[in-house]
C-alpha cells in the first residue's frame, strides 16, 4: 500500500475492538516519527507508550471518555519539549558529530546561531515551535499505521495539563501535545466507518501563484 | 519504497539541479497534504504552488539566500488559517454533510462546542492551533516526495511576514508556515548528501511508562 492508498485507507476510528497490536507493528509505527525532519534536526519530542488497562482507562477519564483510548492495544503520547535550552541543543550537536566523525567545532557557529535564537524567545513560544515539529512525527506514525493496517485516531480533546500531571511529565522537561491510540477497528460499533471521507476539493487547497 | 524506506531515502537536500519534477509527482506531494488528518476534519491550512523563476528569486532574498529555492522546480508554501472564525467552520461542516447526504442540524451540537471553543481563543493561539495541523500536511508531503524519489527540503527559515506580505497572503486570511522546495539532487554539490543521518537513539526516543 503506498502513501496516498494508505491516507484513503485510515480514518479516526471511533471504536476499536480490544485486539492487540504486534509489537513488531507498533516499533514501525514509532520508527516513523523517530525518523521525522524537525527543525535544525533537534528532534524536540518524545513518543511515550502506554499498554497499562488501569492507565489507559485514568487518561480516558480526562480524554472526554473516549472509548478507543481504553480499548486500544497501545496509547501513544506526543509530547515535546517545555522550552529549548542550551543543553539540549548541544546535546544533540555532540550526537550528530560524533556519528559523523567530526569535531564540536564543525558545529559551532550553528550552534550559536540557534542560542541565540531560542534562548531568546519566551518558553511558551519555544513549547509551541517545538510541538509543530512533534506534529510532523505524529502525522507520520499515523501514515505508518495506516501502511500496515493498523487502526490509529489521532486525538487532540484530552487536558494536556492534567495528563502532563497524570504521566508525571514535568520532570522529563515534557508536555503532551497529540495521543494516538492505535488498534483494530470495531466495525459493527463504529459510527464513523461508513460515511464518505471528504476533504476540501483541489481546487480551494491549491493556491497557484503563478 | 515503504514509508521507512522513504524516510531513510530522503535527506533535507541543500543543492538542487534545477531539473523540473513531473506535474503528476507533484500533484500526488500535494494530495498526500490534501489527504492529512486535521483538528475535527477543519483542514486549516493551503498549499501555494510556485513555479515563477523572478517570484522564486525574490523569496530567496527573504529565506537566508538558499540555493534551493531557486533551484527547485515547485516551491510549496505551506500556510494556515489566520484564526478560526464561524463561517470558516461552518463551511466545512456544510459540504461534509452534503457530501455525506445528512442534513447540517446532524452535525450541529459539534459545531457548536466548536464555537465555543475557537471563538473565545486569541488570533494567536487559533493560528498556532491550524499550523500545527499544516505540520501534519507538511510532513506527509515530504514522505510523499521521498516515495516518488523527489528531493524536497524542509525550511522554517524565512521571514513569514515578508512572505506573507510578497505572496499576498492577507486577503486569503492565511499565514505563512513552512516552505518546500521539490526538485532534484545535485549530488556534486551538496554537503550533506554524504553525511549520516543522525536520530535520536531509540532508548532515548521513546519512554515505556508501563
Amino acid at each position: 500500500m503506498n502513501l496516498i492508498e494508505a491516507l484513503h485507507w485510515r480514518y479516526a476510528t471511533k471504536k476499536m475492538n480490544g485486539e492487540a497490536v504486534p509489537q513488531e507493528k507498533v516499533d514501525k509505527i514509532i520508527e516513523a516519527a523517530r525518523l521525522a525532519p524537525t527543525s535544525s534536526g533537534l528532534q524536540p519530542f518524545n513518543v511515550i507508550v502506554i499498554t497499562d488497562q488501569e492507565l489507559k482507562t485514568q487518561i480516558a477519564a480526562i480524554a472526554n471518555n473516549q472509548s478507543q483510548v481504553v480499548d486500544c492495544s497501545h496509547l501513544l503520547v506526543f509530547a515535546a519539549w517545555d522550552n529549548y535550552t542550551e543543553e539540549r541543543i548541544r546535546t544533540v550537536f555532540s550526537r550528530m558529530n560524533a556519528e559523523r566523525g567530526l569535531p564540536d567545532e564543525a558545529t559551532e557557529n550553528y550552534v550559536q546561531s540557534l542560542l541565540a535564537l531560542y534562548l531568546n524567545r519566551s518558553a511558551e513560544e519555544n513549547h509551541h515551535h517545538a510541538a509543530k515539529q512533534a506534529y510532523i512525527g505524529f502525522g507520520l506514525s499515523i501514515a505508518q499505521a495506516a501502511e500496515l493496517e493498523v487502526d490509529a485516531t489521532p486525538m487532540e480533546g484530552f487536558d494536556n495539563e492534567k495528563l502532563d500531571v497524570l504521566l508525571g511529565l514535568e520532570k522529563y522537561h515534557l508536555k503532551s501535545t497529540t495521543i494516538l491510540p492505535l488498534g483494530y477497528r470495531d466495525a459493527a460499533g463504529d459510527w464513523l466507518i461508513n460515511l464518505k471521507k471528504v476533504r476540501k476539493p483541489v481546487e480551494n487547497f491549491v493556491i497557484n501563484l503563478d
